[in-house]
């Protein structure tokens, strides 16, 4: 099976058989977006109905803190996007979408950060964050940490609080989660870089 | 109210009440994102949880076509993934993600169309879909309806049908409707381009 190096982070949340259903849904591709990254595609796992539900109930029952220790989730454009909203919805919390810059209205609050090569900026809709609100922060995927601590710094600049993160993927040997702090995070599936 | 110029397209199927409440969560700006444009920003909607559910209610209430007549959402990148996912997820199906093009790994199909100024071009990922799947197309806004005729060009071209076309907004006055041709399509609210 071509999805043997993925491992399964939750098993005690997801069950055997759902992860292992997960995975197989999980696409890798050698050689993208470039020569030398394996990249891990989960659209298959979205176009696939009952995939996407379990998706959906494994990162419900994977929350990194109880559901009521949060008010809203906050999602990284674009592939954030695809489930924060759905598992907000279950949540009874509302979204807050976090997009490259000059893509939102204004006014907006930014936080620019390091790629490999040069900077990115990331925003929010100024007001987006009440004043100590506690936001979940979500994503597909994450590798060195980057994208995520610049969207937790991004929360506290607008006065919310970051109460944990949840990820469906994490690249392991990258070190991603220990920029974070000690803000209590969950994966579903782990994968070598 | 400043929200007084936007109108309740599916009022039987929505409700007054709630379609206010909708309607009173978009934010209009006026100038973005160039001047002469008045956005409408359905962001504060995801970002309240009641405003939220009621968004994804009136989607699933006001469908096109039942949903037993479709077997897959597609949805276009980025506003379509916000709501897309949950819609699919709430009905059983599929989502199939609609993306700028060189944003997904191979192998791709992809389809151009013309903008105001110059063209886009937007991509599937091969085998997403089926021959003969019958597909809703999701948007948060119908303008002039030229990436909506790209996304069902799109989808026709990699063997599917398009079993109808579903928006939150929809800009009247561009007859953004016509280029879809007579494929049902539903629209939560209207409002002046």
């Amino acid at each position: 099976m071509s999805q043997s190096d993925i491992t399964i982070a939750r098993l005690a949340e997801i069950g055997q058989d759902n992860a292992e259903y997960l995975i197989s849904r999980i696409r890798s591709v050698r050689g993208f977006p470039k020569e030398g990254i394996n990249f891990r595609d989960f659209m298959p796992v979205l176009a696939d109905p009952k995939a996407l539900g379990l998706m959906l109930d494994a990162l419900e029952a994977a929350l990194p803190v109880p559901a009521d220790s949060f008010d809203a989730i906050a999602g990284l454009e674009a592939r954030g996007f695809l489930f924060g909203p759905a598992l907000a919805a279950r949540l009874g919390k509302g979204f807050i979408a976090v997009r490259k810059a000059g893509k939102l209205p204004p006014e907006t609050i930014g936080e620019s950060y390091d790629l490999e090569y040069g900077t990115a900026s990331i925003e929010i809709e100024a007001n987006m964050v009440q004043p100590g609100e506690r936001v979940l922060i979500v994503d597909d995927l994450i590798a060195t940490g980057g994208t995520a601590k610049a969207a937790a710094d991004l929360i506290r600049r607008a006065g919310g609080e970051v109460a944990g993160f949840s990820f469906v993927m994490e690249l392991v040997g990258l070190n991603g989660l220990e920029p974070l702090g000690d803000v209590p995070s969950s994966t579903l599936v782990t994968m070598p870089a």
